[in-house]
């Protein structure tokens, strides 16, 4: 399987696996579309190791090729951020049909991404997701969006790339912190669609840590059939696509209480083990099989406590979530392991309770 | 004619015509959407008048009904002014169920519509349009915007309303210029879908000068159906919807060299007559239907020259416009009238022509 089609309500399009940058040019070059311009933005560290490659491989076709690095960071997922990126677009006078590239991780591709669905209204985009939590996750389903406030990707767009583009030799160059912290996602696809998966995570444990190629590159494409099969069937989120958020609820709240200082995968990580405690605690899966998930986030050395917080604020925080409405929290369950279920309406008590076991003193 | 119904690829909706704002809470529940919450943001001339209005009828349904007013002004036309309502959406707790109003102008429309399609991305809005302008263009057809840098609509997205509720009594406190500077999207529609049509405001000139209430309405109704019938074939302007760019091209490069100082309408005004001074030129129309279309303009208060610039300038913007793609100048031209073609390639000397008849000493 060297590529997934995914057919949104707006637009379908591949997501390719390869193993290098050598077959981008005539991937691009097969979306048949007569792009005027290119531009690659990525933040500095992702763009001083392939900015020059891609440009370099690009070129012979287009001769218009720009490059822009930002300073690299969560911090930097503002709207000033955009705008700097609105202004190099101008500088560099593209127009409607030029095609934007969006070369890192989640944050560049979520910046990227929103700078390309509001651009002129709208230009082409090609995601090439660099790290682990992109590759399986936030290059896939066009959620773009950057942060306001504090508050997490509250100002964004539904926007489809043209393309995603995953080369899997990138995640060489990844920190082991931020490895493991995609990690958070992959565990998250196995507890909400497939036990067996979930296994396959397990017994490759080693060989997934070691980054071997082979297993590392079949985990990705099953994490992305995965993504692909939800998001292909709820593109804007008004129903199945909710499932995703398992563990992002309390995840996001602590997440921002924590000031963004732990990793996205970290948060992600308490908020599954919490949504697991609700979930057994609601009788929905058993004592093996809660047991079972929490040995895997904990075998990819992802958190499983927090300290410092308090459960009254991480409860108070979930309400500001994007995912709230009508003043209710939404919580993605399981019931049984590998299908999730969407909750409105769950007792205070309940999410406390869980809460409050992942709490540690510091 | 009560109501009109656009069909568009993303979203249908419909557009009613009103003569008061007492059927807007049947419309709104008529919408069959569950909102959490209503905010009606307008600029704090429009507020005055209608925001309390509005509450009043609405809120005897939705007890959750908030209002937002900021300084009026196409200069407010940026990403500050729309952070400003993300603030006061944040700070009254909107959601994703909860539903916008955009009273106002087009500036208004324009950037509620932008915030609607961000915030969270996307939530759900109305376009109340207040000026002839918003109810006869801008609020039709989803496109949503704000000004960067000085260039006019460079930040935005294709967005559709749920309803477009227009209250043509709302025509009577407009300045007469800002409803002269409406006749221009008017005027236009004539030129390239209607000769019949624009017979009718050259024959109604009294009427529609005075505010005759019932010719008005009959204008603002087939304008809004010439609008929308271009607009459903064409959501996303890749093809015929450009039309609805005639006189558009020099226009907003007159406009931004003037720093906006001269109304859009007028603007869009003396770009008509340079398109149609070249259609003419390339006798796509007869002297006599650009005399009786200039005659049009003219009879409507509209300039039809310009001062403080020269041909050159404006030629050289023009290149700079969202329209401007693989650095051609896309134009649109008449042929015959009634019908608009959109040319790519026009010789510089044809467009330069054109533009220096309209020029005149200051």
């Amino acid at each position: 399987m060297e590529r997934l089609h995914v057919a949104t309500e707006s637009k379908s399009y591949d997501i390719v696996f390869k193993a290098s940058f050598n077959d981008l040019l005539e991937e691009i070059l097969g979306l048949d579309k007569d792009f005027s311009k290119i531009a690659i933005i990525s933040d500095q560290q992702v763009g001083k190791l392939y900015q020059d490659e891609i440009k370099h491989q690009i070129e012979p076709h287009f001769n218009e090729v720009f490059t822009y690095s930002f300073v690299p960071g969560e911090f930097q997922k503002h709207l000033g951020t955009v705008s700097e990126f609105y202004h190099f677009m101008i500088e560099n006078k593209l127009d409607r049909k030029s095609l934007l590239i969006a070369l890192g991780g989640g944050v560049t591709g979520d910046m990227v991404g929103f700078a390309a669905a509001t651009f002129m209204r709208g230009i082409s985009f090609v995601q090439i997701p660099t790290s682990l939590l992109a590759q399986v996750d936030s290059s896939i389903g066009g959620k773009t969006a950057v942060d306001f406030n504090g508050y997490k990707n509250l100002v964004g767009a539904f926007y489809q790339p043209e393309l995603v583009y995953i080369n899997t030799a990138t995640l060489k160059t990844l920190s082991k912190k931020e490895f493991i912290s995609g990690m958070g996602e992959v565990i998250k696809h196995g507890i909400i669609a497939d036990p067996n998966y979930l296994k396959f995570i397990q017994e490759n444990h080693q060989a997934i840590v070691a980054l071997d190629h082979e297993i590392l590159s079949k985990m990705i494409r099953e994490s992305c059939a995965i993504k692909c099969s939800v998001v292909s069937k709820d593109e804007r989120e008004n129903g199945i696509r909710e499932i995703l958020n398992f563990g992002h609820t309390a995840g996001h709240a602590i997440e921002k209480l924590k000031n963004f200082e732990l990793l996205h995968g970290e948060c992600v990580g308490i908020g599954m083990v919490i949504a697991l405690t609700i979930s057994h605690n609601l009788g929905t899966i058993s004592k093996e099989e809660y047991e079972f998930c929490i040995k895997i986030i904990v075998a990819y050395d992802m958190p499983v406590t927090i300290s410092g917080l308090c459960a009254e604020e991480i409860y108070q925080e979930m309400f500001s979530d994007k995912k709230t409405s009508h003043n209710q929290i939404t919580y993605v369950l399981v019931n049984p392991l590998g299908h999730a279920i969407v909750k409105k309406q769950l007792d205070k008590e309940l999410i406390m309770a869980a809460i409050e076991a992942v709490i540690v003193e510091e």
